[in-house]
């Protein structure tokens, strides 16, 4: 079998790898039907987190179930599947709390960029869809893997309820479904920040009903403008980086929310405007798992379509160009096909 | 009259003060029938906290109204009232969502530790009790203003509910009433942390199920050892330093709730950690107004008894003997009668 490995800054490589087998009893094999870049994959592609060595790269994934291990007790072979970039055996009392990503067997997925992928914990990470999905559904339901239940998370997190001002910082795929799930809540105005056209025409499509281009204090006294001087019942952060996450607690009114979802790699953050801001922090890597069954439902019932945020399509062989182009912000996500 | 002022690093002094007097019609005057120093006062009395000049000192109060400006529509003199330490005019967009800590027209109480105190905003700010209050009720009405009122916020900011398990990290009157508050929220568990024999007895009275008295690492093992190995549902950090800080986030639970209501100085929160313990973080000075009423009713009724932490009482010319004794833990809270 060939995969994608990271050698080092910008160096992707599809090459032969091992075939993944069983090695638990709990595990899957799956074929992969279609797989993509996430933008947290470009923070070890930029050399901003290091790899100490190459590095099998993918996590979000869906597929046909090609073999299950001798404890499996409810997937089963053939069937179409979809998991969580977490793994988790959702027994565990986090997993029961409906926070899977915590799970006390908690594993990241990785290998996913590949056209065979084991998943441990099969029966705890796997959902099936309830038939064979049809081709145009596929994209759809692979952004639920990852993408769609993190900007689902930001919103959930961030307490977006019906009628809710919901801000959005982040224009990036995540932040994308982050303007969908608010939508999905009932937010009565959702305010998506984004300077980048393409972005802000998909960002009204999937519901924002207002784009502010400003950032930084310039962008915030917008935030402020718009919501009666007080700021964001609920903001979504949907970057990881010092700016965003200010600019995000400067534009919530007291006793609102952010939802924060973009790993915070090296994020010091200074106590104080917080405490003196009042708001509310949640977030994390999102428990996707307890997410799945509905978001899988709202896909199949073309309720929603997240699997928009794809804009690049390429076999995955051409892997690298699929970096190449969301590194450059050529391409919003680019999905890959086995 | 006399007033006290804080000069510099433990120079407290009691002297000559202008007496207040109605400077716009929305103020009060109010005779102070007793005050009291609050832990946050030891900031700027141990010079961790700069002070620019000499400051009049005392934020929580509780007496009978003197006179009113001609704008006060329902505060009436004779009336015995009580205030938060938050100024606020209980009617902009922030008031009305319950964070009157955040109103737009703050301001932050000083100068009640004095015989006679001006209470801006007057109507937003203060709210009398049924009846003028018998002189046993004096330290429990006093704790409202600001002790009570912020150990309530701990408790309901880290969404103590009924049968949660509970963990409270300082042993400060705020942690201890964090204690009895949650107790009256219903919590099932409640460990209070601390080392002090005093203290946890007064802990135990409150409401308290466990105690523990290890801390950092080991402090969170207890904790994790005591449930289920995953942490507290609701977590109240009572400190304000990093270390109560990191203490608290990684004795929460995933999908669990901090409150946090030490004041942060100079706090740098290692974002990672907290992204990856999925905790909730929610905090900041306490918007007593909005628990005011329902306080008042649970001190009136002799329901909860929150003026057991002042374990000193001083003539109000004993100001600095008051600060003294907090200074160095002999005493947990002074009240002081003018």
């Amino acid at each position: 079998m060939q995969g994608t490995v990271l050698y080092g800054p910008r160096d992707i490589r599809f090459e032969d790898r091992e075939s993944p087998r069983i090695e638990k009893p709990t595990d899957a094999i799956i074929r992969v039907a279609v797989t993509c870049v996430c933008g947290s994959d470009l923070w070890p592609y930029r050399g901003i987190q290091k790899i100490a060595q190459p590095t099998p790269m993918g996590h979000e994934y869906c597929g046909i179930v090609e073999e299950v291990g001798s404890g499996v007790r409810t997937i089963k072979p053939g069937q179409f599947v979809i998991g969580s970039f977490c793994i988790s055996d959702n027994t565990c009392p986090n997993c029961r709390n409906g926070y899977q990503s915590g799970c006390q067997n908690l594993e990241f997925m990785s290998r996913a960029q590949a056209p065979y992928l084991r998943v441990a914990w099969a029966d705890g990470t796997l959902v099936p869809t309830p038939e064979f999905p049809p081709d145009d559904l596929l994209p759809s339901l692979l952004a639920i893997s990852d993408v769609l239940g993190t900007g689902w998370f930001a919103a959930d997190a961030a307490n977006v309820k019906p009628g809710s001002t919901v801000a959005v910082v982040g224009d990036g795929a995540v932040g994308l479904l982050g303007v969908l799930s608010a939508r999905q809540m009932g937010a009565e105005r959702i305010i998506a920040m984004s300077r980048h056209e393409k972005r802000q025409q998909l960002a009204r499509e999937f519901g924002a009903t207002d784009i502010v281009t400003e950032r930084g204090d310039e962008g915030v006294e917008r935030i402020k403008e718009m919501t009666n001087g007080i700021g964001a019942d609920s903001v979504l952060e949907c970057v990881g980086s010092e700016e965003s996450m200010m600019q995000a607690i400067m534009s919530t009114r007291p006793g609102g929310s952010i939802g924060y979802v973009g790993v915070p790699h090296g994020m010091k953050l200074d106590v104080f405007p917080v405490f003196f801001h009042l708001v509310r922090l949640h977030g994390g890597p999102a428990p996707v798992r307890r997410y799945l069954p509905d978001l899988i439902r709202l896909v199949w019932d073309r309720k929603i379509n997240p699997g928009k945020v794809f804009d690049l399509e390429l076999p995955l062989d051409q892997v690298a160009e699929g970096y190449r182009a969301m590194d450059e912000r050529r391409a919003i996500k680019t999905l890959l096909r086995p």
